[in-house]
């Protein structure tokens, strides 16, 4: 069982050796954004992180932003897109506890890229067409997530909404956060580094009003007049809450995110009464592409079958395999898509070239017959231009009938999985943390990665379903903890 | 925490009383079914059933089965339903652990119904073209799900799919039980009743071999040479293992089926090693219509905002309200559609009517201007017969512009929600079950509600999912068990 800090009252504290309007915890992309919409609502903000400095996991990210509904760089490409596509799309695909939080996500959305960029986050106005997991140099926009794929398809009009930060390299959400941090500093927004929150403070009323702060040479308590807001990241890297809530996940299988990404934001939040929701989600990413060429072939579990169209995004495929018998499965191709996963990290192994089908199905114990029957069954449909269960696009489809065939293995115990979990605290539209009943708890939010996110399973996710949610309910927690109306 | 009964090595058992190839535990469809079979496939069979006789929680339900692809009613009334459609809605809509399993179900759909038919289970060529939760009468054909839903509308062609015995009341599934009950009976297939399943017999290489008996008189073993079928439905009626995975379900909830749906099943499946699925899915059902005209009321929280498209399957309706700040939401009509629900047993009580909908924001307790502000906007938009984020099909939008108006109360706190349990044991194609890892249990299988549904949650569910793949699964696991192939 995971422990959960005891949250102390008031009159155990004593008194505050510090006060603040709102105390913002962590100093991701989250947690800024909502201490600079605190701070320009008049309020009194305190941030308080666990680093010695700003950018937490936001700053270790590709730095992809999930956002739609006609920015200007989806604009800037002809693509019109609009906030009742994109929310069809996401309450299709999401599973949303909280419709209204999706629909202002969507409604606000372009005037949050612009927001963004008014901060100095820099997005270019350039656009990539193929087929990628993140990109390695500053191009902007790009399909993230399940958009093209059956049925999302069929229910929305696909754009692409990943808006990638023009930063080079894997890590460019650095050159996202540099601006946001900055900002911070410009306007003065007091922060307290290397300080670690072990406990909140709730009154006999059930109110949030204040934190306990470990430091170095010691503890303070600090008072929080107006709410707390919870901006801590994920619990990916506590071992106990994995084990506990996602077992499936292998022994290879690797967090994204930094050692502060250790679920103490969850944990905070479930000591002052917070419900939590999607803690089964999970986001495993062990791409089989680019090449894109590789998307042709199919991907079959011990059972010789298939169990998810080789589009998916990524993230979908990997959650898909690690419900399949023993996290088993293998990516066959014939000789005419040949080629190895260009995915060094996920260390997908060749396991041989064969001359027929069979020697393939026996070589991976599958059923007798098995393969065959699903390569035959494939193959015909895909001759005339279908895949009647589980409709892999057309543009995807070819019979894999050039021999000699190859498998990959893909397996969970045997190639590398990075993985992002999905759950957290349950909360409102504002950020407010919501009981188990879905009442909220005066004075306190959670924003970012320490809130479940939109997506309540890995096989809905989108790359950027991260910062651009984070970001956007990190200014409404900040302005609603201030006591302001959200403006936009 | 819910006990789990110890399972038994063979030498902790000693010697059998009695000998079969195929154990079936309980006699509800899904075990009459699998009994059917492995008898039929020339396997010597024993049901042990806890009751005094045959029928289980089917024989109280109201007997509808979800079937399609074509069935002989389906093509009596012109619907063009074929096995594509039917898979592609339902892979849509249920997120479903095992695609296969959902192909197969979808291929056999309409000779599974003939086969029921050819066991004497009486349908008529009948149809219902409207809109309710069940029918009293023997009519056979009606829509009972989401098919017509968005965004399932666009994914797939609608097309009725539940199959209702043609017996009379609310209880028409005793009139399917009798002859499945029959055929047992006359086929010489021997049951012991009153007869309880305490325990299962393991060996040291996992295969289950047999069980343990608690009767009046005292203990039997009895050994399963060829396998142990677990058909002895849901959890529904296990008070601990509802507050442990459904914590949401009010006090005045109250569940559907028999005594014996104590989660015994499950239990037993869990002793062997079996994984579950879905513990936490539930249909809550309250159904504000009939009548229909209800349905273009809308229905808000306390938030005072929508949060499910009024025109859902009640099981979908109900498991969003669930969902709900503190359970709680009002069926908000005006003069022009006002009627009572006719749901008695739901017991939606009219709060009251009001000259303004200003006044009846304030009575309900709602945020000032939140239901003013939602009906102006739902309003305006369906006066253009639109409804961009929840999307109630056209049909059912006018504007609720015709004071005076009224509230019912349709919480979880006020009204009584009947539900019915999806998760269970996790089973492969075949029924049988299966580790948390997906890997077969040798010698054990599930079927029915001690199985997870093909749904995963109740917002896929439709009428008729319970007994269309239970008995289906039932058959096959049946087969299995005994050694056989299907055929169909």
């Amino acid at each position: 069982m995971v422990d959960i800090p005891k949250v102390l009252s008031p009159d155990e504290v004593g008194g505050w050796d510090r006060s603040a309007d709102v105390v913002v915890i962590g100093q991701g992309v989250a947690g800024t954004c909502a201490a600079l919409e605190a701070h320009r609502a008049g309020a009194d903000v305190l941030i308080v992180e666990r680093a010695s400095g700003g950018g937490g996991a936001s700053a270790l990210s590709s730095g992809i932003f999930y956002l739609g509904g006609g920015t200007a760089v989806q604009r800037h490409f002809g693509y019109e897109d609009n906030a009742d596509e994109m929310a069809a799309f996401m309450m299709a695909s999401c599973d949303p506890l909280d419709p209204l939080a999706v629909r202002r996500f969507c409604n606000d959305s372009a005037d949050h890229f612009d927001w963004l960029e008014d901060q100095g986050v820099p997005f270019e106005r350039t656009e990539f067409k193929g087929k990628a997991v993140y990109l390695t140099d500053t191009t902007c926009l790009m399909s993230t997530g399940n958009e093209k794929l059956w049925p999302y398809s069929k229910i929305a009009k696909p754009s692409p909404r990943g808006h990638k930060v023009a930063g080079e390299g894997e890590n460019a959400g650095a050159a996202g956060m540099a601006p946001l941090l900055r900002k911070c500093e410009d306007e003065g927004i007091p922060a307290i580094y290397d300080s670690n929150v072990v406990a909140l403070v709730q009154n006999a009323q059930g109110r949030v009003v204040g934190v306990r702060v470990k430091q170095s040479d010691g503890i303070i308590h600090v008072e929080a007049r107006r709410g707390v807001v919870i901006a801590a990241g994920s619990f990916n890297l506590n071992h106990e809450m994995i084990a506990e809530n996602l077992p499936l996940l292998g022994e290879t299988s690797e967090p994204l995110g930094t050692p502060a990404n250790d679920g103490a934001g969850v944990l905070l939040g479930l000591s002052a009464g917070a419900g939590t929701s999607a803690m089964d989600g999970v986001i495993p990413t062990g791409s089989i592409y680019p090449p894109g060429q590789l998307i042709k072939g199919i991907i079959v579990n011990k059972r010789g079958e298939r169990f998810v169209a080789e589009d998916s995004y990524h993230g979908r495929t990997g959650n898909f395999t690690m419900e399949q018998p023993d996290q088993k499965a293998w990516l066959i191709v014939d000789s005419e898509i040949f080629a190895y996963p260009e995915n060094k990290f996920a260390n997908h192994q060749l396991v041989d070239g064969f001359e027929t089908v069979e020697e393939m199905e026996a070589r991976l114990e599958l059923p007798a017959g098995s393969l065959v029957r699903t390569m035959n069954e494939y193959n015909a449909n895909a001759e005339k231009g279908e895949d009647p269960y589980l409709h892999k696009a057309k543009d995807w489809l070819k019979p894999l009938d050039k021999g000699p065939w190859a498998a990959f293995d893909i397996s969970f115990d045997r190639s590398t999985y990075l993985f992002i979990t999905l759950g957290g605290l349950r909360t409102g539209p504002d950020g407010e943390c919501l009981t188990p009943r879905s009442e909220p708890i005066p004075g306190l939010y959670a924003v970012g990665a320490s809130a479940a996110h939109i997506p309540r399973n890995g096989k809905a996710y989108a790359s950027g379903m991260s910062l651009g949610p984070g970001s956007y309910f990190g200014r409404r927690a900040g302005r609603h903890a201030a006591g302001a109306n959200w403006t936009g």
